[in-house]
């Protein structure tokens, strides 16, 4: 199956995770609505504003992975180190694991985000 | 954890699936180096070059995702169907359904996959 760009849903997120400012979303698929017979049950391009981030937070019973698209920012691991991310760069939170992320570095950090159950 | 893009290992592929010319693979996580406790077996940024393809083939044990970073082309669906895929398009091929991939639009075509166990 194919989720068009233009079929997905725009979100805007403030403080996300207890982060700072604003993270807009364009869903492909979403938690709201489910995709029969998949372990995915969110796929989502996320853009960052320069400055927002969002705050750490747990997966306790899935796991996510971000692909970074373009813009630079930070990642904060699940040890608590915080470490540089640029495009290319793909992270990977298991469950159980904690993560965030931070646009910090002046500019937009769009990324793309895959949860899996 | 983060798979720095300068880290990922490339791959050159000819005729994959039965398909087309080339495909270049720059693999974040590869089946031949699985990371433990995560149900992401693949996960890696493709291209195929202009006029080549990844053949039809169907996803016994596994789906896969991709996302359409860049370029244009065709997707062959589980019916059969092909239809036309740009960037920000997502296809999911789910548990038991089949796929292709065609860079039919004279340009590179650029996609994330991740395969899920």
């Amino acid at each position: 199956m194919i989720i068009k760009a233009e079929e997905r849903k725009p979100s805007e997120r403030r403080n996300p995770c207890g982060g700072e400012g604003i993270i807009y979303g364009l869903g492909s698929v979403r938690a709201e609505d489910p995709i029969l017979n998949t372990r995915i049950s969110m796929a989502a391009q996320m853009t960052l504003a320069p400055g927002a981030s969002v705050g750490v937070h747990v997966h306790e019973n899935d796991e996510e992975l971000y692909y970074i698209v373009s813009g630079h920012g930070s990642y904060i691991k699940n040890n608590g180190d915080r470490e540089d991310i640029g495009p290319g760069d793909v992270t990977l939170t298991r469950r159980g694991e904690r993560h965030g992320i931070h646009a910090d570095k002046n500019e937009p950090l769009v990324f793309f985000a895959v949860i899996v159950k």
